[in-house]
């Protein structure tokens, strides 16, 4: 493993894969900010728990982390309550698409877990009670890229001007009660997280913390307990990569976070965090390419958690 | 870790729990012969990829594998027909409980994944299109233990006869057209996999080659390619324990699959093997002090795939 | 009302919609011997409460009634329990297919209304309790018509033969333990039921007693009580045609039952009752042309409910 | 019929009825302006088409109409629109609680029927489109009864402050395209619409042309047309009293569109139009005593359209 030469893994990668760019895959079109995006863009990179890094194609280029952001406003929540995190928000696969009302109804308006959209409505909730979720939310990643971290206003506000679905998941919520705070005001916090720009080598590096058993991937301190940080993994694997979860253990067998801006988070404990990008999307929602590179990873390095 | 003292370990967690015995968990009341078990009872096992063995409390009485047996159908199923085995099988959490018709109707007759009992009818039917499934399935079992495995056969008559729910998923897939056989053969053959009667001992020593890669755990001959050794514990992290496998994979980190005779078997990929069992049953269907016996055991070893 | 020409009327309508056969609706195809009927037959009849009879087209056909059996087979059970046959089924129209399973699953057993199959296999189960079902419908049905009714055999098999979604229902309530015989006996009386073969001419008289508060159509002497039969019509309103039923509320406005065999009966309460066949059926399993039919009645006549 | 003396019935009514009174049902607690309605209150009127008025209890006391006002908002849309009010609203019962989205979900924002409260939240954007909803409304309802009627502007308010589960709704439907105007614009008529304070008399004077084959009450001329009357009377039978609307067949056989203040109007088509108070809830959100009343009544006077 320390003698695996990735940067020549990931120019493989990016040789294999480049060719494929606009041949598959559809980029989010709900919002316009996403719609004009290139689909012609590919990136990849990575950072080893020893610090060494390596990169591919556009890693340098910064694009909407999207729903990548739950498992950073996650942690966030997890260091401020604990346990206590979890007092009316599953840990849960879905079984159905990621913003469906139909099983946050049957369960009276408990989120099955933090990764689909109820439930990052609810983990924003839980953030808005703690202090300034937005402001937070951009230190800690500021801290953990060692650079600062933006919000596209853009991206935040066609969101927010297009978010019905998600303004119906946080009415009903509140509906139940399961709520604290404001409507407006916690999908504010998400609408904005949601707009976070980062660049592949930001992701790979902010991610360390997870492959290092919670320690800052810079500094080493604790961002998490090891074991909280293993649960995060646990729940990335099981609910991170919306309705193709199973599919993603079953082929790729990491934890993996992705989002419609096209990237995808994964996390190989005690050894590295990588990150993806391309901008076409696959009919789960996931990056078409996205997924193909992890694939060409796994079978590259023989890495995977089973 | 090959310095670890896991009979010790085993003998520390049969002793801080055969205490707990008969204080919480339900044995499975729906046939007799299962009801009748006595829940005063806790066994343990465990075998590395070295072929070293260690074992506590209950550890050599046999008990029916019930849900268990879907393992290693499933097993059977992928030698026989490789990637087709997945032609009409899902691999996503279903996010119900496991013996539910709702999803089925919604996906036409295609069950989630193997692990549900809609599934694991699926899986039956395909082994009956290939021989006779009952012999080839207590064959495969006895070569894995190097003895011969028998099935109950009180148990498989009463699962026969008061099977109402599986006779309705079968017969419901049968009407989508996804079942290729007679509705009573499979039937029998998924009745006949639940009776198996195991012990921890045997289970622990059949399930090894899914911590080998594939390779038998006694010959080292290939049972299942590496791949798809891989795929069946992913399977089993994101599905193997009904509707708490998210759960599970939070609080133990560990490719499992239960049954309501009271056993579960947990893979450490590349390290070892390891069958729990107590009948108690808690409200997921999940051996109540068995799932404590796997927790104890990963916060004392530290083992966990994330 | 006394001086309207019915015979005329039926005239009409069958001289209007004659030419429209063969371009519209799909004959059931899940069974042989429904598969064959000739799509291009149209029939209606009539008997008012006066004793008075209208038909034109192919009144005098036999045509396998199948769900409308479920009108006689409820009038058998409430007269042998009254309202103690509605401890274990309801009475709320479903919202969905009238074969699916969702809903028995999420009400635990208890089908929504005696017209859904699953509560008719319910009805049929409680007829069974009582004694010879297939006997006893067919000695109502001749009572009722006042000439032999018959089963047709082939019929009776196929159904059985290709049931597994009937199967499905009746084993999924076993299961939950709301039907008290023995499934396969149920689903026998059940196919049979469906079966049926009855002419226009005579189902319009057969239905008489829905018309007259419950008094046999020839003798006079008491089938129901008027307010049973008020609540039949009730049921038929609200549930009598799949999942159509308010779309036949809102354009016939008439108590209506329909059967994939094509027929379709209607009752004006107070002043005849109805049938209508024509094999061809629309996206919602109800006859195309009887439908067009009965809703050219309507505006002939003015009769309707509203 | 017309030598029916209705004043004696509706006396009789009230005397059994009334030592009832807070022995049973539950006022409505979602709002502050509802849940301090003394349940100790009854009353009933009638008003026949002959114009003869027939009143008990307490039936001048104004109250809140809630989901009563979706039968004359759907009356002004289709006033309005013609066939065209049903593009995008269904018409078949919703076998669902009243404000489920589960069934608006699995059928694209298409509300079942424009009683549930999606489906009157969906006329209510077509009543914007149209014009000052609001002032409509109230127009039709002074025009319908002869006198000014009134918003309770508390009920209104309380309703918009605690309304989430129907922004929820609404949100739902807006991300699926299918509602044309602004979403705080549609809910403020819905919100008020529901806060119109009538009494029974009032209520049983407008809903006259409900009887009259769409022709108003009190001047003779038409509303609707006798088809479109027609029409909404079979909608309110199969639709209009939330998922108990087949019950309320089975037992009244009348036309009723009930509201969670405790009114329940119903219609005996060609004869009169009657409308029911107090505002226990039984378990389904009808009136308790209100549905015993219609009960009573039919009863008494032998009227049902079965």
């Amino acid at each position: 493993m320390s003698g695996m030469d990735f940067q020549t893994i990931l120019d493989e990668i990016n040789t294999e894969l480049r060719p494929l760019l606009g041949t598959g895959g559809k980029v989010a079109s709900y919002i316009p900010a996403l719609a004009r995006v290139s689909p012609l863009q590919f990136g990849i990179a990575l950072r080893t728990c020893a610090g060494q890094t390596a990169q591919a194609g556009d890693s340098a280029t910064p694009f909407s982390i999207q729903s990548m952001s739950k498992m950073f406003s996650l942690t966030l929540a997890i260091r401020a309550l604990g346990e206590a995190m979890w007092d009316r928000i599953g840990r849960e696969p879905s079984g159905s698409p990621f913003n469906s009302l139909v099983q946050l109804e049957s369960e009276r308006g408990i989120p099955r877990n933090p990764f689909i959209n109820a439930g990052a409505i609810a983990v924003a909730d839980r953030l808005v009670s703690q202090g300034d979720a937005k402001v937070e939310l951009l230190a800690l990643l500021g801290r953990l890229c060692g650079e600062p971290i933006h919000i596209d206003a853009e991206v935040a506000r066609s969101e927010a001007d297009t978010g019905f679905r998600n303004t119906a998941l946080a009415n009903f919520m509140k509906g139940f009660g399961t709520l604290d705070n404001d409507v407006a005001t916690v999908l504010d916090v998400y609408f904005n997280q949601c707009a976070i720009a980062m660049s592949c080598e930001q992701v790979a590096c902010a991610a360390g913390y997870l492959c290092r058993d919670g320690r800052h991937p810079l500094a080493g301190t604790p961002v998490l307990s090891a074991a909280q940080a293993r649960r995060v993994n646990a729940l990335m694997l099981t609910c991170g990569t919306y309705d193709a979860a199973g599919e993603f253990a079953f082929r790729i067998g990491l934890p993996c976070k992705s989002g419609v801006g096209g990237g995808i988070v994964a996390v190989v404990p005690d050894r590295l965090s990588l990150c993806v990008w391309s901008p076409g999307l696959d009919g789960t929602g996931n990056s078409w390419l996205g997924r193909q590179a992890l694939e060409l990873f796994v079978a590259k390095t023989g890495l995977s958690v089973f």
